[in-house]
């Protein structure tokens, strides 16, 4: 650790103050996480989708690569999302709209027992994850339960929470978290606001940033649009200990994006990204394609997750194994122009630091 | 003119490199732009509503109250707005949903004939304001016309665009602006994007102006979340060349905000700010309150602008004029909380520069 990696670096033992972002559902890597962690960054890996057993596994392997702090980051389902539970007739009433797609991708409609086979149970995945003790457990979505807060820092496990709104990071620092990533609407993915409406919840990166530094005293990682050296400057200027990266991470080699998704990422379109809740019933920023275009008149009308995310995930996965960028989701956040694009993630890493002590002494 | 200036600075003849955003109706003030060009940053009046007489006398007024640079700006009409002319029949229609707002305000629907007579003409205002020969002249909303842009030159007056995007501010700059103002979407009031829906124009601050800077050779000026000097040292670490402040200077006594608006600058819910088409039919930032709220089903729905603006118009003045804050657009941006709130804008400005300084060197 050195004094460049500021209070981030300090209570997690990094060298620098940079996490990797962590995506969930195929994007992350092993690979990644390693090599961030290996570079003296914070690798992350998100966990969201994986079972009980594939976490304890995961943590070992992640373990097994290296001897630096890494985070495993999960989902905390909100009030009433655990207990959606559509049958068959209400799932073909949802799926009515995309029978063209499944159609079109030689696929059916999931039945409700297959939906609910493949149902994520926090609890059981929480439990898994503290068991197996990675150094640093990171949070989006909301507040992990004060039980998991306990048991973490009983084991001297690092719990970082997300906020998308001042008042969603005065409410984990209250729960205990050891910092806090405040998550502009810059950032890519699904956005994780819990307090109020992902619509009144929207607070741009930069403004973000300085009113979360004033409003807690724990460390706090500005996430969202930052993708070059310019960019760390800029957010230890507004008052933050370290930042997030997302889709720079994701562009580099190590990471499990698609061909499709890497050449969208640094195509023009990249350029003005979308909100749309269509990939999974959960707003999520991402580079607009044909499905998104297509369907844009039912945004508000799909349903919540995670129903529209078990109807869509075999039109992504089909889509994203024939390489159909039309149909998959293109997640980026509004600065991918600013990525090196598919170079190591160390080396991505390196120049990152280099670039922020330029434009710090600038 | 000062080093500090930089690239702005030199450009304009102005001493610090700090923007006054320049509002429109009724809350932008000769007072204002005064102190602010006094105090060395460029102040900026909005005179987009007032006829081409009302833009000789202000600009008058601005030259007698101070001999430093000033900005005068105005909105650039989109394609086939200044060709919307609704008859009665359909602004009764339009108006159904705001009768019981005329009702409880003592009003009643403007006829087609008071919607045409209060109609605005882009070219008697630019020819008015060319003549009356300001420092600078700013636009948003669109290109100046090449016409106005030569004359300008021919006059020695700076003309500064506003861009949403990347792609705005490449056309602003092939279209011969001395200047871009890089207007990211935590900005309060009206965005100004004109070459793709709104929707997918929408690009944080933090995310925007690095991408600006890159793509454009001109002067760029930073907008959007900006209000202390944590901002204008993280924007120039992005790549700005200056910053733009709305917000921060509504709020200082000078400004024409009424009490209301005021009051609710200052209120937990200037955290967390809405986007919003029901004030005027073109997209703004601002406040939510009861008449947003209640409204919130029918954004898609109400008539462009500048139909529903004139249905509005006179909602938004009865409601000012009697102090309810509850169907008043209340504009601000992402930053409200970080403003001095009513200082004077002399000692606002000077507190910026000073902040600026020390976060730059720290």
């Amino acid at each position: 650790m050195s004094a460049a990696a500021g209070r981030l670096g300090e209570l997690l033992g990094i060298d620098h103050p940079v996490v990797q972002g962590p995506f969930g559902g195929g994007l992350s890597s092993v690979a990644l996480a390693v090599a961030v962690s290996e570079g003296g960054g914070l690798g992350s890996y998100g966990a969201h989708i994986l079972s009980p057993e594939a976490i304890t596994d995961l943590v070992a392997e992640l373990k097994a690569g290296t001897q630096r702090p890494f985070a495993v980051n999960l989902w905390v389902p909100l009030d009433g999302e655990e207990d959606l539970r559509p049958d068959d007739a209400e799932l073909a009433r949802h799926a009515e709209r995309l029978l063209p797609y499944y159609a079109e991708l030689g696929l059916s409609v999931p039945s409700a027992e297959e939906v609910d086979g493949a149902r994520l149970d926090f609890g059981a995945q929480v439990d898994a994850l503290l068991a197996a003790g990675p150094p640093v457990i990171s949070f989006v979505m909301g507040i992990p339960p004060r039980r998991v807060i306990d048991e973490a820092r009983r084991r001297g496990t690092a719990v970082i929470g997300t906020a998308t709104t001042v008042d969603e990071a005065v409410a984990l620092e209250r729960a205990g978290v050891d910092a806090v990533v405040a998550s502009g609407s810059d950032a890519g993915g699904h956005r994780g606001a819990f307090l109020r409406p992902v619509r009144e919840s929207l607070v741009g990166t930069f403004s973000l940033i300085p009113q979360v530094a004033d409003a807690v005293s724990v460390p706090v990682v500005a996430a969202g649009g930052i993708a070059d050296g310019r960019g760390i400057a800029a957010a230890l200027a507004l008052g933050a200990d370290a930042v997030q990266i997302g889709t720079g991470f994701l562009a580099t080699r190590e990471s499990g994006a698609s061909a499709v998704h890497r050449r969208a990422l640094s195509g023009p379109d990249a350029r003005t990204t979308v909100l749309t809740r269509l990939f999974s019933g959960r707003t999520a920023r991402g580079i607009p394609n044909r499905f998104v275009r297509d369907m844009a008149a039912y945004e508000d009308e799909v349903p919540p997750y995670p129903v529209q995310n078990a109807l869509m995930q075999p039109i992504r996965r089909a889509a994203g194994g024939q390489g159909r960028a039309e149909y998959v989701n293109l997640w980026s956040g509004q600065a991918a122009a600013l990525a090196r694009g598919s170079v190591g993630a160390g080396e991505y890493l390196a120049s990152l630091v280099e670039g922020a002590r330029e434009h710090r002494a600038g």
